[in-house]
């Protein structure tokens, strides 16, 4: 199966830069940001220029690759040194999304053994990153999709599409299989607030793909489950704790509570890099809080009376009783916990 | 106790016209429209210039006053006909608030045994609709604030404040009085999509109050409880059932689900001409549904990719089992089923 979603290249290596599609002017205009310095992508990630935790450690596993060509270029005898610099710059970028930290310790770990020109190893690790993320992406699909029964009508949140990744998907990867198996009949979307990724990006991605899709907003997907009319939530994650703990975008746990009161079922689509087990739980993910404005204005002029605060929470935290299956590339783990999640990632 | 919010004047009669205050300008401007005919008041009305049931009510009466003094002076022999025209036009504004029908249901009544001119009598039962509910908001105010201990903090959605009503308001009003006696902590309220009545009306009564506010997106609501930072959720109503199930701006069912999670407790402040004894339970509440393009577009700016479509509905209903307590000016009534509203309403 092939879609509009193949056409879509939110990030790409060309002619020496990363080259990002500006998310934060989807679906209005479609421009694309060169970036040729590390420094350039960490500021890209933090201002989420590119988002999504897969796409966040993909665009981090380039940031390396230009961290390393210009060091290198300034000091091929003592490269390491500003390299090890640009990227701890690169890795605060943002908090939460362990993809971020997971790549870069990938190109650490490609750079240590390397002698002379790091630039051509990094670049190939890198695409490698890229390409094995689309790969992991179309199996999730497959193994996801085949949790759907045929007739079913599913929920996502945020976005977790080709824009989020390297390509297809996570979370909507399962729906574009599903959707191509013809198992679906409906796919909802929340519009998620504060970003409107819902709105702005999954809306733009499944329209491309001729898929119909119909936003609602983030409040009434309890009322939509209260109708029936769904019979999954499918979402992506940011990070998944050791005992399968799933932070994701700010409203998935909401989501999650809702879904459990009405017997819908939870489906959480992530590649195995999201996987942290170095966490045992999700009370020690870091939740990144972005700023008040993001709630407090719209397209940059204020919605709130001056003096309103904000709590802006990025992300949030649902418990792995919440879930019914994680599905990631090296298979799926259904009513997560501690042992299943340390049995996938052996 | 005396706040700024005795000087917000969203609803007033003078000079012959209902005028009130513009809500879907606020915060950004203060603008008043005139109204001199029903008709207009029935536009206003749908395309929520005013919004809030108790508001909606009040202008319906206003509204009745206009129908019988413009057909009373085209013909004073025969203006019953064209003012029950009038109502009906009214009556359709919106349908989910049975306030609405309730304060006609009052002019009707007030009418029907009138001779001459009718517009003294109407006028005197309007402004009495009026001063009524701001009557009852203040001991809905003391009632509720009973039930809070101190040290609580509180979440709110939509706005149920002086522009919801006749003055003071009913969730809110609960909100006032609670903090007047020095037992909140906190007021968090959610931004309430679509409309963003929690951004741009809550926050700014309240910051007129000096009461301390923290803005939410709706999907935050449950991660809030979770980290056990309030104590109740306090909302409105548009319309009661008589079993005690409650509609609500969309969302409210969401926050009740979570609160239920997390052993928040929820409460529901309206006045008794809100509670609809004709309709047995929530399913026969007729739930508004709004334009697609309240969710796609912001500030008359598309958001979502053409070709989305989206689900809008503007209340949702809340079961009467996920209620903590409902306050009304005739007394409290917790854990509400059939009996105790028959009980309340007798």
């Amino acid at each position: 199966m092939r879609g509009n979603h193949d056409s879509i290249r939110a990030i790409s290596w060309d002619d020496g830069a990363l080259h990002l599609l500006d998310q934060r002017l989807l679906p209005t205009e479609e421009k694309y940001l060169r970036l040729d310095d590390s420094a350039a992508v960490a500021a890209a990630i933090g201002a989420m220029v590119v988002r999504g935790a897969p796409a966040i450690g993909i665009s981090a596993g380039y940031a390396a690759v230009l961290a390393a060509r210009n060091r290198f270029a300034d000091c091929a005898a003592g490269w390491r040194t500003g390299f090890e610099q640009d990227l701890a710059v690169v890795e605060q970028a943002r908090p939460t999304a362990v993809n971020l930290q997971w790549a870069l310790q990938r190109m650490r770990a490609k750079a240590a053994g390397l002698e002379g020109d790091p630039v051509p190893a990094l670049l190939e690790e890198a695409r490698a990153i890229h390409q094995e993320d689309i790969r992991a992406n179309r199996t999730m699909g497959e193994l996801g999709a085949a949790f759907i029964e045929a007739g079913s009508a599913v929920l996502t949140h945020c976005n977790t599409g080709s824009l989020a990744t390297g390509g297809y998907g996570t979370a909507l990867g399962v729906i574009r299989s599903a959707w191509a198996a013809g198992r679906l009949t409906g796919v909802f979307a929340d519009e998620t607030r504060p970003w409107l990724q819902g709105a702005r990006l999954t809306a733009w991605e499944l329209v491309r793909d001729t898929i119909p899709v119909t936003l609602l907003v983030d409040g009434a997907a309890a009322y939509l489950m209260k109708q029936g009319r769904v019979q999954w939530v499918i979402v992506g994650s940011d990070r998944i704790a050791a005992n399968g703990d799933v932070a994701n975008k700010i409203g998935t746990y909401s989501a999650a509570v809702a879904a459990r009161h009405h017997g819908v079922k939870f489906m959480v689509v992530a590649p195995s890099s999201t996987v942290d087990m170095r966490v045992a739980g999700g009370a020690e993910i870091p939740i990144e809080t972005r700023p008040a404005s993001e709630v407090l204005e719209i397209g940059g002029h204020g919605v709130a009376a001056a003096g309103a605060e904000a709590w802006n929470p990025a992300f949030d935290v649902t418990p792995a009783e919440l879930v019914d299956v994680i599905v990631t590339e090296r298979g799926v783990v259904e009513r997560p916990d501690t042992a299943k999640m340390a049995a996938l990632m052996e």
